[in-house]
């Protein structure tokens, strides 16, 4: 039998929730009904005051912390979750839901459309941050859960827990926001957009039905996967990591991988393609793109968050160039505005966006202080 | 007949110089022979002492300044290069000339390849900056051109302005490096290979010998396109200019387009596709790639830059993050060491690495500044 750190929670298993009433999404489509594939870590107490959600970015899934019998590799959040950790699981229950339109099980454009008996593809609608909230109370009512402790989420993650501070203000106690943004900038959704373009001009894409070509648009996945990488990751760690080496100590004169970071993001790419959606990939960055809750205020957020009740920590990366620190200090500042309680670190470090994943000490130390206070007001 | 401004050199039109000798390339193939396309305009002077070649970035061309017959748009440089302009033709005889492997005019993928009669492809060998430079040399000899009175170029082009003053001393009087690096950052590589993989997995590709098929790889190379123009661009400029504009005031929640910003990248991409090559593509990204004088000196540029004896010009903008300003100031400092004559000049403006293509009054007036001692010591 496998044998597991101390500190993971260990063997996981997913579940279905099955929500058999119809979810009205913002772009006015309706689903007659849906699955959500959730994971919980560690016990729910008495009051149901102890839960905490995380929310995923775009690549992500409902399987944060753990492992899957005979996995090799535990969940995304590994790092952060479990017994004694930073999300403590001897504290806190914690939820990992798979979003909707996500390809791992909840429902999505791999799924089957039951009213047509084969995979929704390009049938299934856009979904947004507000949509994904949404849907995330219906998962929060089936386990009891009247008051999530704190709602949890980096990047893309991050987005979803401010708006459930805006939407569900009753329903969330801390909000937790790493390396987000209040909406993207020019330059975020011109990343989107080639990454997208990348995908729907790949022969194989088929109009989003290559499911029933029995074949995928690996190509244009791959190549929006490697673009990824580079806006996940700053100049800096590429320089360190990589920086001009060879990887054959010579110079070739061909189009195979000559230099170490070209191996890198090939090996990216390929393990990406064979394990994600190029449906779900369009509509995360739709979804990301789509994100302004300012929208409806003409741009003010200070008004925009004028609902929110919640405590707030938010966090930021100096080397993070994707969301830069000014894009959360702009949420900082609108939650001061409102005279909410909110607490700011931004962590000096060299990863760039990605470092939210990692163990960086003083990062999991600010994170753990402002943990100790949820638990204390959850007790 | 067309009327042009009176600041521009007018109808121009290109010539070709044959090169019957071979060249031996970096890579160690050999061109057995070759033709170099190639402008001018203003005057050579008796003493042969004006001359100025304009070296090209990865996109441009011989076609610098002025107009061909039924154009609108003029050549690639015409808002510095004119009568009375920045670079003015009353006092220089400036030269612009299409580097090997281009698609314009100058042999490379898409000349035929007299050994076989059919277009090289991807037999065309893999060119460095420093073959280029070697390339040039035959122009300037046949011109009569001993000495240039200045080699300057922006991004690739400066690095060709740099090889010149390493390569062949004797023969630059002034160097002008504009928005370039003395080599490229594992980032920098990283951009241009999910150009190269976007285009070399295009199913049009061919191997490279799509000229056969009577097809391109358009998809690669629009990808190609679109992603350059992020990286040429500062965030600034871009939400300056699109920020999160809608094209119909709406969101319509599908993947037409939705945001300025994408309407502006498609545009810019099908334009590319239609006008470039997607070999020269590979080819021009490679030779930015390889672009590493240092490599010679283990590393140590201040070491590489000893053979060097002209005086130099180096400028970069602050907005720009491809080749941020670090960058020429490591250029700068390894020209200080080797007590070099440098002038440096870091211009702050907004637009980012594209800045070396516009009338940025701060900008003219720094290189009109320094060319006008290229002209003192030329006459």
């Amino acid at each position: 039998m496998a044998v597991f750190p101390d500190d993971s929670v260990g063997l996981v298993s997913p579940r279905t929730l099955h929500v058999s009433e119809p979810l009205r999404l913002s772009s006015g489509a309706v689903l007659p009904e849906f699955d959500l594939v959730y994971e919980t870590y560690g016990h729910l107490n008495e009051h149901h005051s102890n839960a905490i959600l995380v929310c995923h970015a775009l690549s992500g899934s409902h399987h944060v912390a753990g492992y899957y019998p005979g996995d090799k590799k535990p969940g995304w959040w590994e790092n952060l979750i479990g017994p004694g950790k930073t999300i403590n699981t001897d504290r806190f229950f914690v939820v990992g839901c798979n979003n909707l339109g996500s390809c791992f099980g909840s429902t999505g454009p791999n799924s089957i459309n039951p009213a047509t008996g084969r995979p929704f593809g390009p049938e299934f609608p856009m979904v947004t941050v507000r949509d994904w909230v949404e849907s995330q109370t219906h998962l929060a009512t089936a386990l009891g859960i009247e008051r999530w402790a704190a709602v949890i989420g980096g990047s893309l993650g991050g987005m979803q827990v401010l708006q459930w501070a805006i939407d569900y203000p009753d329903r969330i106690a801390h909000a937790v926001i790493i390396a987000a943004a209040p909406k993207l900038t020019a330059q975020n959704i011109a990343f989107n957009e080639v990454a997208r373009q990348a995908i729907l001009t790949d022969p194989d894409f088929h109009g989003g039905r290559f499911y029933e070509h029995n074949t995928e648009p690996r190509r244009g996945l791959r190549l929006a996967r490697m673009l990824g990488h580079i806006t996940y990751l700053s100049g800096d760690i590429l320089h360190q990591k990589f920086g001009r080496d060879l990887r054959e100590g010579k110079i070739n004169f061909d189009y195979g991988v000559e230099f170490e970071i070209e191996s890198y993001l090939r090996y990216q790419a390929d393990s990406f393609a064979g394990r994600f959606d190029a449906n779900t990939y369009l509509l995360m960055t739709k979804a990301l793109d789509y994100f302004d809750p300012a929208a409806a205020t003409d741009g003010n957020l200070t008004a925009a968050l004028s609902p929110a009740r919640a405590s707030f920590l938010v966090l930021s990366f100096t080397s993070d160039w994707r969301f830069a620190p000014a894009r959360s200090r702009e949420i900082v500042k609108a939650l001061h505005d409102n005279r909410l309680r909110v607490s700011y670190a931004e962590i000096r470090d060299h990863h760039g966006h990605d470092t939210f994943l990692m163990r960086i000490p003083l990062y999991l130390e600010v994170l753990e202080a402002y943990l100790e206070r949820v638990f204390q007001d959850s007790t």
